[in-house]
């Protein structure tokens, strides 16, 4: 297997497919990018920290460790171009970065995935690099949707997709057909947190749990940089958000640290549930 | 003209149809929804409060003050349908009433506006009952929309209406290219307010303002009854979270108090702007 060099933003992710790769006996390089990536995992595995206006000293070192295989993962904060500092390479990507920075997360994916790939490398989606971690099919856990989820879930797949096909967000949450949230750029843990804000005859409580919490692929997104991705505070913040589940698309999202998640879905009395549609 | 009965619920728009009607020389009789109309504006006019759970009672008030003309203009809550006290006719429609809910808000509204007309009124929207609220053509103030702002405008209208289309939300804030904020449960206002919770690199801010909010119909609405409304505290909210300014369909949506709502865009240096699309 050729060494994995991993570009990693912040949260969960890109620890869990370090280890995952690196439990399956695969070499790691990690680029961790600076600004994005604060959690202190990073020093377990050979890397450099980088800010993202540094792509020619990334690629550097991803050559120098001899990673052939480059993947993306975790949250990158979108930088204030006019502060960062730039090197060489920096310099001459940043118009077409900031260009693809206009019209949305996915683009600017798109437009890392290429430069990685003309400059000889192979990217590599979460899915080939630490399958474990894909979402299967059924429930993980003791508890499964209802009959009275069936719609829920339904419907805010539906509303995941047409936000998705606008590059607007990944997650929506449906409570007895009525829309109570949907991501946009405050990301998935503050979405769910303002459900609890609304009044409570709307919404579920921790006591008489009501709704659900989808998460979905974009449509216009390549599941190879940004599959949706929930882990065990996902299932807290639900479930202190009275919702009733957690809905995924199965094979097209990831549970970071799935045992530690279905604990948790069991211990709270919240679902989890990899969906076929 | 015939006298206006007005089914009048929280906000500020039932109290601006209520004077445009009787500045125009219209006669208005007001049913405000007790629980979901807090303001002490109905003293003025002759009027009924009553609970939502009570349409029969509704329906005589109306009949008795010889309105032949019914509006449905405001907030209202969704009342938990074990608690609120129902008369005869609520009782009779509270299936149909609670299926219609489950499918959302519109589907709520169409549902109410059939139950008027099939008892022998006539449902009337704002743009027949008070014209001079529809949002015109063109800048509303000094300020207009630069041409930095017009592919966020097209967005946040293009994300607006694949919400619309689901019955999700009227409104989206959009700057430069990046989706801050989409409307669900919560209300225009509390979206506004959550986009000054962005990191400040996403967003403009008060000094320096960057980004749109837009309202729109959904293409699932009547045009009778829930056209998109904004008033001086949209304005208001608007400028401290950052924006720039505000487009709305022209024709097809609500300013209430347009003298005011100019003057204040112009204090705090906003665009309102009624756009053709």
């Amino acid at each position: 297997m050729n060494k994995l060099g991993i570009i990693a933003g912040g949260g969960d992710l890109p620890r869990a497919v370090a280890l995952s790769a690196r439990q399956a006996g695969r070499e790691v390089f990690v680029v961790a990018l600076r600004g994005s990536l604060t959690e202190d995992w990073v020093a377990d595995f050979p890397h450099q920290s980088l800010s993202i206006g540094e792509p020619g000293r990334a690629l550097k070192a991803l050559k120098d460790a001899g990673a052939a295989d480059v993947l993306l993962a975790g949250k990158v904060d979108r930088p204030k171009f006019n502060e960062i500092k730039l090197d060489a390479k920096g310099v001459m990507v940043l118009p077409r970065v900031i260009a693809a920075a206009r019209r949305g997360d996915d683009a600017l994916l798109r437009c890392m995935i290429e430069m990685f790939e003309q400059e000889g490398f192979r990217t590599v989606g979460v899915a080939e690099a630490a399958p474990g971690l894909i979402c299967g099919q059924g429930p993980l856990g003791r508890f499964s949707p209802g009959a009275e989820h069936q719609a829920d879930i339904a419907r805010a797949f539906a509303i995941v997709r047409a936000l998705g096909a606008l590059d607007v967000g990944q997650a929506a949450a449906v409570c007895e057909g009525l829309a109570l949230a949907v991501e946009a750029a405050e990301g998935t843990d503050a979405m769910i947190a303002r459900i609890a804000t609304l009044k409570d005859n709307l919404r579920g409580t921790p006591e008489k749990k009501r709704g659900v919490l989808v998460k979905a692929l974009k449509p216009t997104q390549d599941a190879k940089t940004d599959m949706p991705v929930i882990g065990v505070s996902t299932v807290r913040n639900a479930a202190a958000a009275g919702l009733a589940g957690i809905a995924l698309e199965a094979g097209k999202s990831l549970i970071v640290d799935k045992a530690a998640v279905a604990a948790e879905a069991d211990r709270v009395g919240l679902f989890v549930f990899g969906a076929t549609l």
